[in-house]
Order: C-alpha cells, then sequence, then structure tokens
C-alpha cells in the first residue's frame, strides 16, 4: 500500500484506462475516495459491478472536492469535458489526462483551464486492444513508463502538484518521466500510432481480398497476421482522435514509412535481393539493440502483458 | 509416442525448422532413424550438441536409404540441394521441404527430383523469430497447420506418399491440409508475407528518424511497436528468399495495402473522422470472426508461443 497522495480523486471517462486507475487505486493506494464518471448512460449502469469507487450522476458530483481530476475520455472530448468541469474544480486542484497525443490534449484543456487549476497533461504507456469499464485491472501500469508533459515555469505550488502526480503515479507501479509535448508526440507515432494505422490498415486490406476467404486468412493467421489483428482490436474512437490530433507527427511518419516500403516494392519487383538482404538485416538489430537493453526480459514481458492480459495465464 | 512412419527420414537444412523436426521426432516418433546436413560448416559442428539425430559429413550421407527427405533450406536453396541429391535418393522416397512459398519451391524441386521419388511439396505455419540449430523445440508442430500441396493426378504410389508424410506430421502434433499451391502463396501473401515485410519495413523507418532518439524508440516501444520488432529479427536470408519467389502475390497485396493506406493517410490530412472511425470499426470485425471461431484461446496462445517459445515461461 502506498501512502495516501490525495483525499479525492475524480476519474472522468470509464473505459480501459479509467477503471484501471480505479482498480489500482484501490489495490496500492493513492487516494482515500474514488469518484467516476462517463458520458454514457450504459457505462455509467454497467461501471459499479466491476470498478471499485463512487460512480457519480454528473461530471459536477465527481469532480465536487477532487484534489486530482484525471480525464479518461478520447482526446476528441478534452476541450469539452474540460469545460463543463471548469466551474466546479476546487482551486489549487491537479487537472490531468491519459490521452496518447500531448500538444493538442494540452492545448486543448488549457483553452478552458482556470488559472487556479493545475493543468498536468500525462500519458501512461500502457494499454491492451480491451476497451470499456470491464476491461480494467490492478496491475496495468506496474513497470509502464508514464510520460508527464509540465507546462512551463509555473512557479513554486505547481512544481509541487507535478511532485504529487509524480508520487500518485509511481504509488500505482508506473515509471514517470516529463517530456516536452511536442516531443512525446513525435516519439509515439513511430512507436505506437504509426504502428496502430498499420496493423488496422492490413487487416482491412485483407478483409478486401476477393481471391482469398476471410475464413483462410483467421484459419492460417499465426504467422504474424494475428498479431496484427489484436493491434487492431482496438477502440476506434480513441484512435480516430489520435489520428485527428497529432496529425503533422503521423503524416509525417507515414510518409517516410511509404517512402522506405517503395523502396522494398521496387526491390521485389526487380528482383533485388542484396536490397531485400541488407534492409532485412538492419531491421533485426533493432530487435537486438532491445535484447541488449535488458528490455526483452521482464520489461518485454510487461509489454506483452499489457497488449494482452489473457497472455499472463 | 506416434507409431513408425519412416524407418530413416534426413533433414537438409538445420536451422529452426530442420532442428525442430529433429526434437519433434525424438519427442513424438515418427522415424527410427534422423539424419541431418547443413551447408554450413559452422551449423554441422554446432548441431550435435544440440539436436537429436546424426549430423552427416555430407549430403549423400544423410540422404542415403532415406525414406523421406525433409528439406529445410531457404526457398532459393531447394533447387540446387534437389540437384545435388537426385543422383542418391532411393526409388520410392518421399522428397518434401518447409519453405512458406510453395509454386516456386514446387517448380525448383521438380525441375532436378527423379521421376521415381514422391515430390510433395510443404509448409509448416510455425515458427519463432529466432533462427539457427538452437532455437529448435520439439513442440513447435503442435495444433500448427501443415500445409502440403501435392502434384495432381500422380496415381496409387504418389497417393500413398502423400497419406505416409500426413501421417508423420501428424504424429508430430500438426493438423494437416491439402491445397493448390497459388492459392497457398496468395492466402501467406496476406497472412504472412506482407505482414513481415510490414514489420522490416516501420522498424527500418523508425531507425532512420533523426527526430527521435534511438533509445526512445526502444523505450516507449510497448505500445505496438515492439511487436514489430519481434517479427522483424526474423532470418534475412529465408524473407529475402520469400519476397523474391512470392513476388506477383506479394506485389498484388503490397499495391492494395499501399492503396488503402493512402486512403487513410488522405483521410488523416483532411480531417475526415468519419472514413477513419469507419475503417477501424470495420478492422476490429475481423479480430471478432477470429474470436468466434474459438481461435483467440488455446489456438492464439498456440500463435503466440510459436511466434515467442520465450512467452511461455
Amino acid at each position: 500500500m502506498s501512502d495516501v497522495v490525495f483525499d479525492k480523486i475524480a476519474i472522468i471517462g470509464i473505459g480501459l484506462l479509467g477503471s484501471s486507475i480505479a482498480h489500482a487505486t484501490h489495490a496500492y493506494g493513492g487516494a482515500k475516495q474514488v469518484a467516476l464518471w462517463d458520458v454514457s448512460e450504459d457505462v455509467r449502469s454497467r461501471a459499479p459491478r466491476v470498478v471499485h469507487g463512487a460512480v457519480c450522476d454528473s461530471v459536477e458530483q465527481a469532480v465536487a472536492d477532487a484534489d486530482c481530476i484525471i480525464l479518461c475520455t478520447p482526446v476528441g472530448a478534452l476541450a469539452e469535458v474540460t469545460q463543463a468541469l471548469s466551474g466546479v474544480a476546487k482551486p489549487g486542484a491537479i487537472l490531468t489526462d491519459v490521452g496518447s497525443v500531448k500538444a493538442k490534449a494540452a492545448e486543448d484543456m488549457a483553452a478552458h483551464c482556470p488559472d487556479v487549476i493545475h493543468l498536468i497533461p500525462g500519458h501512461p504507456i500502457a494499454g491492451t486492444e480491451k476497451s470499456g469499464p470491464e476491461a480494467g485491472f490492478a496491475s496495468l501500469f506496474q513497470e509502464a513508463w508514464h510520460i508527464l508533459t509540465p507546462l512551463p515555469d509555473q512557479g513554486a505550488g505547481y512544481n509541487d502538484a507535478v511532485a504529487r502526480l509524480t508520487a500518485f503515479w509511481r504509488g500505482l507501479g508506473a515509471r514517470v518521466e516529463t517530456m516536452d509535448p511536442a516531443r512525446h508526440d513525435r516519439v509515439l507515432a513511430i512507436t505506437s500510432h504509426l504502428p496502430h494505422l498499420i496493423a488496422y490498415n492490413i487487416v482491412s486490406t485483407a478483409y478486401d481480398m476477393e481471391s482469398v476467404e476471410q475464413g483462410e486468412v483467421v484459419k492460417y493467421s499465426a504467422g504474424g497476421f494475428r498479431d496484427f489483428t489484436r493491434i487492431a482490436a482496438s477502440d476506434p474512437t480513441m484512435w480516430r482522435d489520435v489520428f485527428l490530433t497529432n496529425k503533422d507527427a503521423v503524416l509525417e511518419t507515414l510518409g517516410r514509412f511509404s517512402e522506405d516500403l517503395a523502396a522494398l516494392q521496387r526491390a521485389i519487383r526487380w528482383g533485388d535481393g542484396d536490397t531485400l538482404m541488407r534492409e532485412f538485416t538492419r531491421a533485426r538489430g533493432i530487435r537486438e539493440a532491445i535484447i541488449d537493453a535488458g528490455l526483452d526480459t521482464a520489461e518485454a514481458d510487461f509489454g506483452r502483458r499489457h497488449l494482452d492480459p489473457d497472455s499472463e495465464t
């Protein structure tokens, strides 16, 4: 049990991330009280059966007296939610989020966040392909990176708030780092956003191939494709918002990806085995870098676990 | 222990697949004697420490008196190896392979295979990203599909040979199906070959992004990228040959993939959230088809295990 950091936290959005924060806070501590709210009445009705904490009828009720408000909505909803809670949030409270894009998230929240609230955008590098309140589990954040992108030059009170939020996430098991939001968005564009786009795309392409039966695609998918279908099972709304709000970094990364792929395509068409061999050997090197960095044992297992909790069994 | 199907099998090429066949035959039966050979002297010197069976000094020695010869080389080497053994293979013996491409593999082997040998091309849908004789393990083929692409209209002796080869692979735990080689190559182009090409490519693209440190790519890769690095760690020689020998099906599939990706790219650039939402939701459907087909429990675990034996622990 970690120390109590906050008397009350409010979790807005009870999906995979929101419900996991509630589970983790119940399991490891960090707050005396947890209040939750979700825009969906259906989710609010299902949530009490699976999460620990008080599921509220309104965002105002959830946020009232909270020391820390954690927005767990898709990135596209952050502006609206911040506006809704701006009149009721307690002065001195922390407002943070879990969005996969940080520059636009910070901008949208800042536009509606009162000066008396400490806005500290954040992003846990953790998740599974599941969604909904039933998907949450307490150990999701264990050993996972949690990136905070604090605003610059905000003074001592703000720095103290960053320290408290850091302590809260560490209490849930995360390894907390701070980063510039633009840099975060560039790094995540290649490590997470592009891989998800590619996975969605390859599954769609397979779906449309009339020369191949869908049953066969499913049946013989052990050799690579099944990993892609798992990634492509992730929440469509969340990912739509990621691509719309990290547009520049994703398009830049995607442009490079397509150029590189065109070069491989040309090598295949012209039977240029040397180019294929060189590129494949080079790509293999990054995997070795991961192993050399010791990231392929416990840490990689966490990665796999985060992507698929079923594989723990 | 399954029944003895063959008195002697010869395994040519002692990599992941060849050594796994030796392990599996030792563990589950199927042959009284196993002889192995590899073109690499280094591999021949390492193999006796890790595989069960007689590691021979020449392909002729390994193949002599074998009832079944299993070629486990890269697809590009099949013609040459078949030529080398054509003078010594026992009349009535079976010649098969484990290549990921079947039309070109069948053609290359047929060009040098004597009429008295039963040529039955094959492909186990099983593997990991590891390579070399040390990577093999006995359970690799358990519950995995094994596709045979028999030649048409070869008569009763040939049909009996197909039945014996089927029994041998079933004894190692595989589920055997027969298929037309061209169809096999189209199905595998989308379920395996394209995913591997994409994985190699995205890892290369990440490697070259000067705006992102390689350390960061590795560090924050839990969110999708790490699965790609694992796939991209696969044997470069094997995959070069796959793309060179399944050129038409891969280029056709890659063309469709690129068209579809361009449509997603355009949707991102123009902020067309409806298109993204529709495509992502559709892609998610294939995952649900896998779950509905009951492929996401034991079978998917086998898939994951085949891709990464480390995750068994």
